[in-house]
């Protein structure tokens, strides 16, 4: 049960925006922009450091739910996200998927963990300012998001189909806001 | 000198939002209705909890300008403000803020590491689900903020005044995004 007065049976962050829509407004808007609005990093690929981030902050609503999404937006290529998940060597990226990846991980960490090289690392395996900076922001923005959902302990389903289907709608529809508030800030 | 090509002299955060305006208008957003809307915290107690995950967090640009933010909303309390920021015993804090910062320094160190015990002991000093609410989401947005900001080497003044200033202007004008893009999607 979550540790706050959320709806029940409402799965992850959508139950605390529901709770909160003030604050839930920018925070979906965020994720629309970030995940779904123009950059030169696919989708897919954005999806992917989303779930890999939260692979390693352990936070497994949101792991499963953009990793549900990565395999729905890479198609054919699904099987990337599972060998990624799985802690496996990701050959299957391109090199610049691979340094990104590198840095997001390092991003997950901390921000100062980042170093000159892994942006010349990053920058020689053909990644530009805009990719290296929405790989930051990402990184930097799950670290927030895994934080928010386990944080207040939200609804996190057992079943993997609830996931998939999550994941259809994500990729379909992306990020909007669900509606119904619950509370005033009175309370 | 920043990672990637932001306006140069421009610090922290500011930087980065003149380069990706489109990410920029939701983080500010987000951070005015989190730190200025409605809520049964005052904007003050909110800017300490921001300079607080940030100090834990060591991003020198956020915890200077929310410590200096924090201190013109104080007035007269704002030793409050140096004190906690040396690691000393936030003994001058209400019952509620020193449960309610241990509950954001968790939440610093990652969403699993709250605990029932950490709610439990904030609703007995007075927190209600929307304090909660409220400190968790601060705690895990500074986590994103401190995490961009040292993940892309943004400008960090090294001169006290200059965060002075910043905490005046803050204080008075909330968070208006910064106008002059300087990219396009594109490059």
């Amino acid at each position: 049960m979550a540790y706050i007065n959320v709806p029940d049976g409402v799965p992850g962050i959508r139950s605390l925006v529901m709770f909160r829509p003030e604050t839930g407004k920018p925070l979906y808007e965020l994720a629309q922009v970030l995940l779904r609005g123009p950059s030169p990093l696919s989708p897919a690929d954005r999806e992917l450091i989303a779930a890999y981030v939260s692979h390693r902050n352990e936070c497994v609503f949101c792991r499963n739910s953009h990793a549900a999404a990565a395999r729905c937006l890479y198609g054919d290529g699904k099987g990337i996200v599972d060998e990624l998940l799985k802690d496996s060597d990701p050959g299957r990226l391109s090199e610049k998927m691979q340094a990104l990846l590198r840095l997001a991980g390092k991003v997950q960490r901390g921000g100062n963990q980042v170093t000159p090289d892994d942006i010349t690392a990053a920058h020689a395996a053909g990644a530009t300012d805009v990719d290296i900076h929405d790989t930051v922001l990402i990184a930097a923005a799950f670290s927030m998001f895994n934080r928010y959902v386990d944080g207040l302990a939200s609804y996190t389903p057992a079943n993997e189909s609830e996931y998939d289907e999550m994941g259809r709608r994500m990729s379909q529809n992306g990020y909007v806001l669900p509606s119904r508030p619950t509370h005033s800030t009175n309370q």
